[in-house]
């Protein structure tokens, strides 16, 4: 049995590592850390988790993990991530973070969007970013995570393909997100007050949303070539979900056949792909699995395709992808604890 | 392996057994059946299940059913299903409806509630209401299951305790329920079109709801004395989750502690009830999951206990309950394939 | 024009008065106070009010709005109204406050129910309980309202008609409630996150809420004897809308069509009460407006009525009755600024 | 007084010109008519209208309409509206059509985008775009007005000022729009079932909505050249409102103050625009009123701007703007009747 650790276990992204991870055959909880909720059990916090998991949080001790623990999950704030990880890593401890703070190639692409400079760069180049679909290889080597984010998933898994196939011009991407509300987390903001989210939807943070540079990262890698490109997030009343709305000029015409079925065959061999020949994907055919579902359309008045890709931003786009990474790492089947339909209705 | 059919397969409790009984691992699916979409994959109707379940929905034959099906799953209109049922038991096969058809110890309860009489009441007398909970014995035995409502399922689970112990009095129960709308299933109808339905919220059918009667049935036997009380069912703008807030005068002044140790007495042994020493159960807390959460409050001002219960109507009160009615009856672990965390967002 | 200030102006009430007083022919905002959001307009806290109303929000001075107001309406949270409220009625202003503070009769049933002792017992006495359909004409008469509360004006106008006309026995009357989110005010709390609310319900405060308090003082009046009930309020996944469904047992068989008349005849000159004589009030009948909604059930089974009645909490249950106070008090048109229909949609 | 008749008047479009009507100082509504519920009062099918609105709904007549009504509001499905409106246009009658039949200046685009031929191309080239902020003149001499769609209103007005000053490129525009239910109806549909719709969103009818055909031929008479663009609708779970995300290209470097100084005076007479100097405009900003709401960002990184523009689909996206061509056209205020505030909450 893999001992696993949870830092940040009562945020969302941590308690649906807790939902998922007590239901993984070869995964035992052994260190729930929450700051806010010390000495009390998982379950009282959440009580859906009652005779499931009712281990009891604690406070941070490295060595702790070091003795109890194979594989930490760090689910904490950006910023925060990087300063407790140096210490869990050296002490032979896998990590696997959800932050954004290891998912960078180069110091200054974190610094310029971070608006900090990154306390341990050496460990910014041991660590993967744990997309599996492109990175399986170098995930199965490492012990340090950079887990992608949400938006990112959804983003970078709808473009990949065409990318790769040079079947896109790289000027005028333009990606268009929409995101359920348990994205920005448990922290309380009157923007998440039920009575300002319900009913209401809005743009935010146009041009300067700190996943744009994870997407520009890995596509710029899948291309061959820099790409910079428009993202917007949008929050839309609902708890779960991604909706990435992909724009991009088709290179020379293709038909909707040709470009599905190139998407298909980049994605031959994932299980956790679902590629619609026809129809579109909607955020609760993903809801509470590990899937991304992606379907497109080419309008050729315009000669453009529209790419539509959906996730689970608390799964695939959190803990489920996170789960994926640790399957890999160990050894054991990749779609361990993760083969399970979500939940339409 | 057990061989399970689902007839009524794309209606909501029918794809919630799709759902729960595709991670099952002792049981495989053999046939789906629906009228509506003969021909289509579920996963076609239902894309969440795309590489869980691609089974193709057929026609019902019941001969067919016999060959390939140990147990068959009944979820189909009230009325329609004592039509079927009868061939199926026939042939001797396992059959769990979730119907309200075969509920009822008596033929005349059946008629006056439903409006009709009942087309097999030889079948009435041998069918056992699966409520495990209740019935857990006669469930072991039986091939024919009347599968309790969702509404029912949760108000009696919160008054059979108190009953059972004649701490309240069985004048002036009132149970005030509240349910999410997939409660009304897939039908088409103005009163579940999404504009009509959020940011509302409804009484209905005051004093008429068929589980009205089915409550007072198996209250009257816990209690052994008839009961008669008042039930209201809520329409409340959410998918699922039932919540009822039962009320019922004391039979003799008790605390809150006392009336909770007889609650966690009762069901001592029972795996799928969470009994709350504080704190209240809330939809959340059983979405997506088989538990019954149970909480309460005394008002010694007015010598009244305020029971708290809640349920998931799509798992507790169909599927799941009916999967677990089956793990008994085919003698296997009674939580089995329903033994995970449910989904607190 | 009748001069108006808002004491609390950024909170949900005061908001909603801001709505409905900027479309008053007869008012003129002319002050409107917010600590939080002092030297901002209005409309930069609330977008929807640009072009509408762009006032800034100023602190508190008491001299300064004796100088520029006739009334003040006080939004504040309970406790901090009966502060400030004194200084402004010895000015000579006409108070409406939508507090708790000044709804008692009875300074000790204050005290016990909200934990502290009143500290102007003395204008406690003048107050007026400002229910116009019970005590319109003490309402006309005075310069100080203690406005009513959401789930109260609901409660109370749905079981008056019965009691005063003796037709339900005063024991065994229990009022189960369910309010829409803004019910519980802008602050913020982990319980008010959307993620938590959304597809959530949940009863809470059974036997406590302080409401309770004041729909017995009101109905005890109504029905001339001593009056003890239960109460029990519940949050629902929506903003706006109250839906009280109560119980009480006939004191002697009457049929719906009977009951109907009462309630008919008790409010024969209200405009803004609304009784079924078939179909049951929805929230969404009377979401935006000041509307009173009330139908009944007779279960004769039990010889008992079921009473539905429905309000927006944020009009009927706040903002818009303390207009009616308004304009009782200073003799205009009772209807005026509130003769609109609400947003089914 | 105006006599208004109303030809749809139970769907959504039709209930809210009621609502909105009945509180039309210069307007008396004098006939509803409704093919599903001839016979019944408008407030049987809507409750909230009770007291407001209490007409019968009646079935077509097209000479009483003539006696009874100066104007008429057609609201209903496209294809049905051109077979009514000739007869009551040659009986002198205003007509407001709701509808797509007469917002086409070229009849080949009608049967290209709607499929069928046009059945009265000549009053095709008598009726007036009922865009006031595009076309003001025009619709004051005409009595025939074809009433912009919903998306269309809210695309066409964030990016009609960029296009009349040549700032934004006319290749690579995208607009990607959301909106809430309200839009697709009252008709049933599995799509709109409450249990599909809630904790769901999807784009539809990608490259092949009417609407991309109506803003083009609007977008191209602004820009004196024919302009070419993708529009994408999705779905998203809430009721009321339209955000549209639009993307350009800028012709050469601009800052963000400067384009939003040529918005604020291309607009600069317009009551019903409001542009925001700084911040995003959000769906319940504008929720129940005749407001577009207009901001936008400059990504200097990719010389692009991002234009957000914001309408209630209900209101200035049908109703409101039908009722602002009616003032229009009967030489009455423009904003008569559509001057409150929406509702935040």
């Amino acid at each position: 049995m893999i001992r696993a650790g949870i830092l940040g276990a009562t945020g969302y992204a941590g308690v649906e590592l807790v939902r998922l991870l007590s239901a993984h055959k070869q995964v035992t909880l052994t260190m729930l850390v929450s700051q806010s909720y010390q000495g009390m059990k998982i379950s009282e916090v959440y009580p859906s988790l009652r005779s499931i998991c009712d281990c009891i949080c604690e406070g941070l001790d490295a060595d702790k993990a070091a003795d109890v623990c194979d594989v930490v999950f760090t689910a904490l704030p950006h910023g925060a991530s990087k300063e407790v990880i140096p210490a869990l890593y050296e002490k032979g401890l896998t990590v696997i973070d959800l932050s954004g703070d290891f998912r960078y190639n180069d110091k200054e692409v974190y610094a310029k969007w971070y608006g900090q400079e990154h306390s341990s760069p050496e460990l910014l180049e041991i660590s993967v970013y744990g997309l599996p679909e492109l990175h399986r290889e170098e995930i199965k080597k490492t012990r340090l995570i950079g887990n992608p984010g949400c938006y990112t998933t959804c983003s970078i898994m709808g473009l990949a393909p065409l990318l790769a196939n040079r079947a896109v011009e790289t000027k005028n991407i333009i990606i268009d997100a929409k995101s359920g509300v348990s994205g920005a987390g448990r922290g309380l903001g009157i923007d998440y007050h039920f009575c300002e989210c319900t009913e209401n939807m809005k743009a935010y943070k146009i041009g300067t949303h700190r996943h744009t540079s994870e997407i520009e990262q890995e596509l710029s890698l899948v291309a061959g070539e820099d790409i910079t490109l428009s993202f917007t997030p949008h929050l839309v009343p609902m708890k779960r979900g991604i909706l990435a709305t992909i724009y991009a000029n088709l290179a020379q015409p293709y038909t909707k056949d040709e470009l599905i079925a190139m998407v298909k065959e980049y994605y031959k061999d994932e299980f956790f792909v679902r590629v619609y020949a026809s129809g579109l994907p909607e955020t609760n055919h993903v809801a509470g699995s590990n899937f991304v579902d992606i379907g497109l359309e080419v309008d050729s008045r315009l000669n453009r395709v529209i790419v539509v890709s959906a996730i689970d931003n608390l799964v695939k786009g959190a803990a489920g992808q996170a789960i994926q990474n640790m399957n890999l790492i160990f050894g054991i089947k990749e779609t361990e604890g993760l083969d399970r339909a979500g939940l339409y209705l």
